[in-house]
């Protein structure tokens, strides 16, 4: 058995949050003085864990076990969004480096690498470490020009398919559902598809007092019937965990007695069912060719498309098992938020494991997790990774 | 009969047009250089008619017949929005003058006081002029602070009700009525109230992907539905001139992930019933608190409340005999936009002309009215000032 120390589990918890700290969370965007040196932190403490460390040229921090092959790979990152809470991805990598050490400790015959990637936050790029990891990055991406000097003289770490068997995940749900089930373990099962467009209603701004209602072209009239009818239809079409939200709305000139000449929104939706996301998106596009019959020209812009990402059912049942043997009767859900492990996917079995996040916050510094929840996710994160390495 | 100068009409337009011109339009916000010394000009061009004319405390230019009784005051305004048309308010008084210096070439019976207001346009305060020329300002109002050494020494002009017999003001159209009917003069039956209201909803931020559907407090979602539910309710209420606008919608943080935590609108309805107005603010508050019966706050406020001011129809039907007799049946409508004739007609029986907008435009450097419609508007009310002098 794979025993952690919880106290130090904890303490390197609290000195990561130590840099960049503001008020009870952290300021760590990727590449920022903080987070170099919060890599380089954790850079000695792999060291000293006995893992050959090193920081590659865009920050990912890579600890390898002594022992090649057959190995497990825990991760997350380190970056943080600007004041953002002090857990986000800094657990997974705290709990990779815990396990990794408990292992090496003990003798145990599990092996444990243990990552901590850069940018998944997306200062610069999304989720930027992870694709460089898995030799999915272009680094002739123009978003990568901004980074300047600020990358290493190191090579990039890549992914060696032949050393390890699994990638593990562990993050905080940056949602509400197990605090409000009462429940301490979530058991991921794949990381929601994304589908994002933008509408936008082209009409004429005229004088709203002397203007007659059927000589108007009101862009923000057209828009509000075109939202009412997207909310009413997506409620028909979603299952039981799709969600939706119309999160900007602009209307110009915005004055009150202007008729609209223009008006803008954002809608975006998630699910784990590709085949749902499509339905919505032809429903959405329905409405729009409807909107779009009278007198104010609508348009539909996609911008943004990720595909559902599921994770490995067998690697989620492990830790599902896991989770049982220490008296917690996990709960199965997907995550609606984007994680490192959507990359991984694709080049390993991956798998990932929520702890609860008080309230639902995060990406704020009010983000936070009881111990004795941040305790037991590690320990049930240790016996899975003690599981597999049985197998 | 009142035989106007239609060239020297036209010119005067112009001359005056060229204070603060900025291309086709006039940039002349009440106050500014270019407002006094147009206001200037009209006070020497009064004089050359033969009027007694001055310029009062808060620039209202009053030029007064010599003769003291039983005559007719014909004005509007000659400041303009910022980047207004050249017409608009400067119209009313051009006529004004034009009719006035007629009269008094000719020896008619008929006598003309002029006057141009200041500030219809509420750079300072909507209305100014007017009410102060009716005695209804209050000298201290805080919005007055602002003009500082802007005002005159002169004394304020005051209306005197013994020596008027009625009031006239004649005012391009604003809207596309005129044009869309064929039609080349418009009597207005009243100019309307206005109701004005901001509604707010007050829901919580949080993460869209992560956050279930039925645990969310979507402030935007509310507004969108509430707006639906006020635009279709509004239809079903309407009588034919009646027009509603929702020309503000904001929505924060403004961000395609994060479920809103606030959404606003104003709501903005006219309508020359004062009765369906307050059946539509019921019918929005009835929709405002069914609203509110979910777990986001809804609040109403009413932020604007302008009676209904109906014109005198006696000399209403003065204007549209005169426009018979000119060969031009009348369109009689409301004005959605407000005039001085909204001060004066609690005073004086009052009376309005419009001519068409091109396009419907106004309040925009593309504003214009054809020179045709301009000529003919004025010899209309010339000839409604000779009945009326007639009676």
């Amino acid at each position: 058995m794979i025993e952690i120390d919880p106290q130090r589990l904890i303490a390197d918890l609290r000195k990561l949050s130590s840099f960049g700290a503001v008020g009870t969370g952290v300021d760590r965007p990727a590449f920022s003085q903080a987070d170099i040196a919060a890599r380089r932190w954790l850079e000695g403490r792999m060291r000293e864990a006995g893992l050959e460390a090193e920081i590659d040229r865009y920050g990912n921090v890579y600890g390898r076990s002594p022992k090649a092959s057959n190995t497990v790979l825990i991760g997350s990152h380190t970056d943080s969004v600007p004041k953002g809470g002090w857990l986000d991805g800094a657990l997974g990598v705290i709990y990779g480096l815990e396990i990794a050490r408990a292992c090496l400790e003990h003798k145990s015959g599990a092996a444990v690498d243990v990552i901590s990637f850069q940018d998944e936050e997306g200062r610069y790029l999304p989720l930027l470490g992870a694709k460089s990891f898995c030799g999915m990055l272009d680094e002739n991406d123009p978003a990568l020009a901004a980074l300047g000097a600020s990358r290493l003289p190191a090579a990039p770490a890549r992914l060696d398919p032949a050393r390890h068997r699994a990638y593990f995940e562990a993050h905080i749900e940056q949602g509400p559902k197990l605090e409000a089930a009462g429940k301490r373990i979530g058991v991921v099962t794949g990381i929601v598809g994304i589908r994002r467009v933008r509408i936008t209603a082209h009409g004429q701004a005229d004088h709203a007092g002397t203007t007659p209602m059927a000589m108007r072209k009101d862009a923000a009239a057209v828009l509000i019937r075109l939202a009412n009818a997207i909310l009413e239809r997506f409620a028909a079409l979603a299952a039981a965990d799709t969600v939706w939200n119309i999160g900007i709305v602009e209307v110009h000139p915005g004055a009150a007695n202007v008729v609209p000449a223009r008006a803008a929104m954002t809608v975006e939706f998630r699910d784990m069912d590709a085949a749902l996301l499509e339905r919505m998106l032809g429903a959405l596009r329905e409405l729009v060719a409807l909107a779009a019959r009278g007198p104010v020209a609508v348009e539909l812009q996609e911008t943004a498309r990720i595909e559902p990402a599921p994770m490995d059912a067998a690697l989620g049942q492990m830790i599902a098992q896991a989770s049982r043997s220490h008296g917690e009767e996990p709960v199965l859900l997907p995550s609606g938020a984007g994680h490192d492990a959507m990359i991984m996917t694709r080049v390993l079995p991956a798998a990932m494991l929520f702890i609860p996040s008080i309230g639902g916050r995060s990406h704020d510094i009010a983000e936070d997790t009881s111990e004795p929840d941040i305790i037991l996710g590690c320990r049930v994160l240790a016996s899975a990774v003690e599981a597999i390495s049985r197998t």
